[in-house]
């Protein structure tokens, strides 16, 4: 299973009253089945799953499956804090038709998850798992990191095929790269370090920006796949200037606003995150002025 | 409401095959009704709450409530990642005759959590408790941290009562308690700092350790309560060393160890939390050697 | 040699055109003579001894000896990087008179400067010196922290009496003090935790905020050895106010400038640090708003 | 003026006596002359410039300068504490025939190191150096980060020329080149990302790995210059395996055993800093195993 390419971390949109609405994530689905995603990652950080009910996330599994296009890989992040409950939802993303599970670090008991407890329990989960499984490290969110060693001696386990590593540093792409076997795919969840990743040997990209942005987050991992580096690093820079504003400390309330300034539906997150201020907004406004429209507003 | 007093943080203990043990539950509870102890605080970190389903919860605030003692006040912990299941667990608490909740910070989106968004996030909470609600910081958990200034702000809601403060930093209790009106009451959520939290200002404690330990941190608590500060630091210095080895990074597995050789039921942690070494055992073992035991082993 | 009560840490006044101001210097300490502090401590992180020539730290070590009154203890910083120049300027301070050398860790390679690292300098350092030794452990500038364990050990080298230990953590004290042989002294470096600090054993403090309120750290320290401990709170709290603003980011120009205020010479510090904004500047006016001037204006 | 190419972090041998011995350093400049290194930078970190007395860095500036080949580029670390020597240190190095001056952040006082008292401190500086000036941003050591913001302010500065940028975080060299004109350089410091920094715009390196293995670093160089990136990430898995056992947290140790290893005169670090153990010198050994010795042993 070749996993290169971009995929987007679906936000999830919210109906007036607080509701999830799922017509509104089946008209962004639908959207993107035009542009050149590789799939979609449902119920990550950026679709606010932490916020979200058993039952909600059993709507969303089944919308995108619905209205995904022919080819699309489909992800769905079922990382809980308990090994069982990860394992239970694994099992219901397999039910639904995913290909493949992203299951996040457990990290409330921080001090006590050193290599070893987070080795046995993703092999329990990968163990048990109908599905490949794609580890996921989001340093920023959970205050726990895969390193390199870890994640070499996860590779070996024939129902683990690749990371996403969100740390945002390069380094940590490269010695996962050289340490794991030919085959472990790495996929960064840094848009600011695609190009840096994809150099030093990362297969792609799962991104919160490529939900507002698909259209340049693919450019860009197309130019470097074809080698057009000079090319890359000027697309490169717009997407990191971009970046820095649209996932700043206000990640998933400044992609759902940028996502509303290119034509699909973001709209605010759940409580207790917080819509942007008219202030940032307009920054975020300004970040994104010189890129052409790609998609008409509906 | 005076909260004055030592509260343990109890752990849920498991039956072999995994599930919740309410009759071991129930079992600890009757020892701790003979000793000094001035509540109970249920599904806090302590608990593993962030390992259980919400089936479990019920079950175990209706065991602990059927069982406390006559004048033990009831505290549950209620704090969730999102606002709407925070206030549908503290409404919850509320129905099975819990007297406060101890609303720990939501933490996975901790860039965003800036003191605004925490601060309407506990307004939102405590305008929608049938019951006084206790702030709860503990950024060895949850990398969340509650600063003097938000609970200041935040004390003036008539429905906040208190902050258990699990930093250990016994700065910010003082700041806290210089901050807050007078009848803001200051928890402290670490052993090794009972006796400095009170001499600046803390009513009592919260304390895993007490769930192995009770009649010592009552003694430290009494101690420090009658002005007999040089017992107190001796008493504080033997604390201090078996909170060290105990309630290290192996907290949970540790504390239930520690019951397990001083009468109670701890039993083991639930996956991915993992079960001590026998190594780490004889260290607690021998961290224990010189206290009495207080309790007849069951 | 009982290192019990409050000694400032002293600062570094300079001259209109930048040099060290000797003069300046001696007229603070004749004002600090009639006060209850203990003695005196030159050449720390509040003298900006890191931005001072070997020459002006002579200046410096001759013209506090000779202004010094009677029976006021004196103490040197002496740490340096590399173990040979601290050993240097050490013996320089024993020379000069002074009774203790105040060694700050070692900090540049701190990936390097592992506990037995420094075990094996500071012994090295005592070894050599002719006066006793203090540790001094202050994480906020260097990035190092010494913690207990490594303190056991070198408190039972003869020449090592004591440390400051200035990260602020009360429990960090109480370990040292459970930790260490009772003879082994440990002075906190940290205003705001004074009364706690010495509640659990610390016998006195080495302070910033004492270089512009002698007498009210004093007053603090003499209210705790007494046992007057509401009263002792209060005045803590009132210090803690003022330390937050005065000893914050801009800690020796916010010292310096509240040193004005109070009738002794603070002037402004050597670049890179820059003076106050006259914003900042109004701001530890109002946080001394309630306290009495207790020296005339010169 | 043209950095582009690999310069090394120049270690200072110590003779038996523990003195510097300028023949060492000599007989090392001779053995790289032959090498593609573009230059050499003294007195940085790997230098243990925070170790030497001025005397001795006289005597390091003068030998560099005169072992080093024609067409060599000669950069001298010149940062202190203070802004003032930080000048004095500066013009010493022009005197001597410098070409730049690396100047790293001044780093004790880090809480009142913000941006703006950087950029202060860097104006200062750059008015008054003779020759044009490298930034020098290096939080492993000092704890305090140049951002591409600053970094972009003080780029417009004519007498500064680029940065040397070891924090490791490709993320900020893409950000800093995104960020200042087309002509300012920036040189990354970390021989692990050299592959994906200049990917993104650096335009070369200083590494203390290249005084140990000048020619594979060279050699890395020069492969991603010429766009073969599959032989240059072959080679970056290599040096990445190497950099991490040899530039750890024994970093200069690590160095210096390593060009005992590789025909230069490496020797034992200045204390505080200890030589490596046995074990630890078994690993650096095991780790060069398959790269080909291309300076015979003197």
């Amino acid at each position: 299973m070749d996993l290169s390419g971009v995929y987007p971390a679906l936000t999830t949109p919210f109906a007036a009253d607080g509701s999830v609405s799922l017509s509104d994530l089946k008209y962004n689905i639908e959207r993107y089945n035009s542009t050149g995603l590789a799939g979609y990652v449902v119920l990550g950080s950026t679709g606010e799953s932490v916020l979200l009910s058993r039952t909600e996330m059993d709507g969303i599994l089944a919308a995108v499956k619905e209205a995904a296009g022919q080819g699309k890989r489909l992800i769905a992040g079922t990382g809980a804090e308990s090994t069982a409950e990860t394992i239970e939802r694994t099992k219901r993303a397999a039910e639904f038709g995913y290909h493949l599970a992203l299951v996040k670090t457990p990290h409330y008991y921080k001090p006590a998850y050193k290599p070893d407890v987070l080795i046995a329990h993703y092999r329990r989960v990968a163990d048990a798992s109908p599905i490949p499984v794609l580890l996921y490290s989001v340093p920023i969110f959970t205050g726990v990191t895969l390193e390199a060693p870890e994640v070499a001696v996860l590779s070996e386990h024939p129902n683990i095929v690749g990371i996403k590593e969100s740390s945002g540093h390069v380094m940590r792409v490269a010695e996962m790269v050289a340490a794991a076997p030919a085959d472990f795919q790495v996929l960064t969840g840094s848009a600011p370090t695609l190009l840096a990743g994809m150099m030093v040997g990362a297969k792609g990209a799962i991104l919160a920006l490529a939900s507002a942005l698909p259209e340049k987050c693919v450019e860009l991992f197309e130019l470097v796949h074809a080698g057009q580096i000079e090319k890359a690093r000027e697309l490169q820079n717009v997407l990191l200037r971009v970046s820095k504003v649209v996932a700043s400390e206000h990640a998933i309330a400044g992609v759902k606003f940028t996502m509303d300034q290119r034509g699909y539906r973001g709209g605010i997150p759940r409580l207790p995150l917080v819509p942007l201020s008219e202030a940032y907004k307009q920054r975020i406004v300004e970040s994104l002025a010189g890129l052409q429209p790609l998609v008409a507003r509906a």
